[in-house]
């Protein structure tokens, strides 16, 4: 007997990924056998009574069924595969889920118990996003080592028994007793006015237009995550009239920023909790139980023993149920969040999302909402759709809660591929994954990158291969989302895992080459609609080449890249697409058949006019 | 039988203390029997025959014995005791020596195996010492924690991988790894010019006349006792240029200036070592075989294991045997000596002195004889008179070798009699084992202090207390020997071992009270010659009140403290000389009998009105 089904192509499965709460989907199987069949469609939502429902499908001929199955208005992963019985026999001959849980082509069951389902991202609702977000370049800064905008070179407001670094070539270094506690914490003397002096670099040489910036609250350390309180600038960064400052002059110049949002838990050190009394002795909760703080924290022993984040001491957890934290930081109209909104800067990136429950992020959204142009992006480390964190399906991108989350599985995906770990139709078919799992509208404004303040930097995992490099930049803006690019990454630094990921910006010995890499792409992202509207496909070609295909109406644009060390011609008739192609593929071969792309190298071809 | 010496009295012992080679001791001693005896001077040189001499005594009466002694014309320690024979029986009825080891009274011995002898300095010359050296208060700086004379508070030619420290207040921190290797060097940023813009505060305000400066030549620590080259200053204290305005600036100011010698050991990373190739990869010893450093240094597995300064792999130490690192440093015409002496420094500080052989201070003291007006101060930390290194007794204030050594132990018997562990018997008693051990022009050129770099603070010994510190202020003022005051102590700083010894000088918040006890004891010192030049004498009172006087010609000065903590009433019969009083006992007791000392205080009496 002979069964194919397929959900990324529209024989099979319409609409392809992600569906609305109370859509239909239509799905049809190819299944051929001597007897007559039945087929049965067994679906059941995660969430839900957890009991597979079996719907009937009807038989369009001998070898195809299909059912048209109306999905309730409950959002979550759904479960679904196929199941066959013999008319004649009453046997279950044959039953048919995914491969290894992903979409795609599924594999044959023998046993109901072995199934793997096909899963199905049901949405409550299409996610609106700020007009302004989807054609941002976004620039991370980590602002101590940015620039210091101070023209005497000191550093501003200078606290307690930190460490300056002497030169701002030196290498990042933590300054940490024999039990690895940080016990100084060491700084470049970045701040916002450093930021205010480089729009000119950020807006004209490089050509970011939005910044996502690391934590800038009063904190102690460097990092600043862990937040001593959420509604003051860090003295060393400036003050609320230069952050006041950088924002008018980001918006004068159409630029957008964002900041991160550290809810999950506070410093040691912080108003809230107080530790050793930083803060006077009768405020914060290790100070004093009637503080109005108290109730944020878990304390086993008082004060000593409380819980932590991940176990670190400096890191007090906070119980994000507490509905005095909730309306600290979202739901009172002195909230944190109204605050900052207030203020005008332009959304927040939402540091360990996995860490807040889902109602606490749908808070955040809702403070969000009563604001026109604000986007909320979370941090996640995996698929975003299919992250299970603390037993529970997360359902922070179906609805009211993330519009977008930051990108690391693309960020996995390209550097696979450029290292060799992965072939092209691995990558392709990764990515299609990520595309079936995601609600489109999440898929589309997800938040890229091949490198933050968390991975080592991109130039050191590409072994300095700057041909690498460009094939790397090429496919975060050519990838849809919104790319963003890690502070210094374009001038050059390099450097493994924290600390050395976090050197000061090379201002006086940025590398030229690797800079005119993110230059032109930028420039090409900026320039080019489809890079940042296109409809995405993904294909490839047996001998190893990608494409990257965006397209608008008409128009299209794709981008094959090499990844191998020997140069190659494109041979048209190997070229596969995970999903139907969205074009007359003979268009796509006018333009690309016979074509060589050299070693490590890529192409953009382009059909129209529209990129210039 | 009754046997009686005191080697400390006139009566038994003339001279007191060391004598010169070749010179005559004249001793008595007391010992009354019912037989006529024979009494013998039993005396050996240490680092002669280590055999015993006997001579026998002359009887001057039935009870009393003497002997002029001889000694030979060697320099060294000898040991005495003294041996009795009845002469009708011919047995050895008494054996006269030492109460452990130290002078004054001695004790009867039983056998002459078990005798320990009481031990005589015989020194090859009286030192010289330049004119200005006893008339000095000196200040001992550690130029990184002083004061930063560049107007924009920025540090000059930082070096690489340094951290400076965010704010002067900080308190000194060590940053190491695990293996306790200090990672990064940490610096305040005090350099020469800032020096140079403190004279005004130094001579004026506080009254000193001398500078002993912590290393100040090319190296990678904050302490630069890792010297990297001997012949450039460090570059982030200054230059040559700035240097010469400082010595300039002292000389014009009447002031002095000494320099750390650090000649035991270099720093690894220095251009004699280079074991990092921070100086070039063909220079210094551990980068190259051939190179004129290579026989400094001792290699057991070369390049990677040698010898080092008590075992600290940073600081690989010197063959101080080696005929090329001794002209190096003091025998060429371009030695290190040479060049800093004819720059105009007023002498050196030698540090570990211990660890240098006498061979090499004596090449030393020649280059410095070459001039008429540098000093030679040696760092030993307990009685260099008795002090054996490396199973050698050493003879370096026996002549032509040290001047003076830094005189750690009036610091510890300042301290013991402060904090109650002796009592004012037992801190006479020290300080006359001293005297008498000491040569006397090394004795009265002592460098004494109650605190160094090396040392914890002695505001912190004495538990804060003011009282106390203007005693132990006003004993170093009062005792024989130079004193020298550790930066900062005058302004209130405390802190315990190294680093808290070592934080900056608080210039924004010294400590009124405290600064006045120094400013007040120092401008006695320079008022009073007899402070400075007088003889010395101790005395204490039954009662727990302790005596010095200083006497010239028929001037005396007697300062008086009570160490407990209640007053006492001076009941002069009770007086008690260590050695001979050196004045009419009636005068001092006019001016002190019945005189009511209060509790932690000291008082000053004057014959004579030479003290203004």
């Amino acid at each position: 007997m002979q069964v194919y089904f397929n959900s990324w192509l529209e024989e099979y499965k319409v609409p392809f990924g992600a569906v609305q709460v109370g859509g239909t989907i239509r799905l049809r199987i190819n299944a051929s056998c001597h007897n007559p069949l039945t087929a049965q469609l067994v679906i059941r939502q995660e969430n839900g009574s957890n009991q597979f429902e079996y719907f009937n499908m009807n038989s369009i001929d001998d070898e195809l069924f299909e059912i048209n199955h109306q999905l309730p208005d409950k959002q979550g992963i759904y479960f679904y595969y196929f199941k066959f019985i013999d008319q004649q026999t009453n046997e279950v001959i044959a039953l048919y889920g995914s491969n290894n849980g992903a979409g795609g082509a599924g594999v044959r069951y023998c046993s109901e118990s072995e199934v793997v389902a096909f899963s199905l991202t049901v949405y409550s609702q299409i996610e609106a996003m700020p007009s302004w977000y989807r054609d941002s370049i976004f620039y991370q800064i980590f602002p101590d080592r940015f620039y210091n905008g101070d023209e005497s070179l000191l550093l501003n407001n200078v606290k307690d028994d930190i460490f300056i670094y002497g030169k701002t070539s030196d290498s990042p270094y933590y300054i940490r007793d024999r039990q690895d506690n940080v016990t100084r914490w060491d700084f470049f003397g970045g701040n916002l006015a450093g930021i205010i002096d480089k729009i000119p670099y950020l807006k004209d040489e490089l050509g970011v237009n939005a910044i996502y910036l690391n934590p800038i609250f009063e904190a102690r350390s460097n990092h600043r995550y862990d937040t001593g309180d959420y509604k003051h600038i860090d003295s060393l960064l400036g003050d609320e009239k230069v952050f006041k400052q950088l924002i008018d002059a980001l918006h004068r110049n159409g630029m957008r920023l964002i900041l991160d949002g550290v809810f999950s838990h506070v410093g040691r050190e912080s108003k809230y909790f107080n530790y050793n009394g930083m803060y006077g002795n009768d405020i914060g909760a290790a100070q004093n139980q009637d503080s109005p703080y108290f109730e944020w924290f878990k304390f086993n022993h008082y004060p000593e023993d409380y819980k932590s984040w991940w176990g670190i001491a400096d890191l007090p957890e906070i119980n994000k149920f507490s509905l005095s934290y909730q309306n600290y930081i979202y739901g009172a109209k002195d909230s944190v969040l109204s605050k900052w909104n207030d203020f005008g800067i332009d959304g927040w990136r939402l540091d360990v999302a996995d860490e807040l429950p889902d109602d606490f992020i749908r808070g955040l959204r809702r403070n969000l909402n009563q604001y026109s142009d604000k986007i909320l992006i979370g941090e996640v480390w995996e698929d975003a759709s299919r992250k299970i964190a603390y037993d529970q399906r997360r359902e922070y991108i179906l609805g009211d809660a993330l519009q977008a989350t930051m990108n690391y599985p693309f960020r996995s995906i390209i550097l696979e591929l450029l290292t060799g770990q992965i072939d092209v139709q691995k990558f392709a078919f990764q990515l299609t994954i990520l595309e079936e799992n995601y609600p489109e509208a999440i898929f589309y404004n997800n938040f890229n990158n091949i490198g933050t303040h968390d991975t080592e930097r991109i130039l050191t995992l590409l072994n300095q291969d700057h041909k690498l490099l460009n094939l790397a930049v090429g496919l975060l803006c050519t990838l849809p989302g919104v790319p963003c690019f890690y502070y210094g990454d374009e001038a050059g630094l390099d450097g493994g895992p924290d600390p050395e990921n976090r050197k000061y910006f090379p201002w006086t010995a940025i590398n030229q080459s690797v800079f005119e890499i993110y230059q032109s792409w930028i420039a090409c992202r900026r320039e080019q609609i489809l890079l940042r509207q296109g409809h995405f496909s993904v294909f490839y070609l047996n001998d190893g080449l990608l494409g990257i295909l965006r397209v608008i109406d008409d128009s299209f644009l794709a981008y094959l890249i090499n990844p191998s060390n020997e140069a190659k011609t494109v041979n048209f008739e190997s070229i596969c697409f995970t999903k139907n192609s969205p074009i007359n593929l003979k268009l796509l071969a006018n333009l690309i058949d016979g074509q060589t792309i050299l070693a490590k190298e890529g192409q953009l071809f382009l059909k129209d006019d529209c990129y210039k």
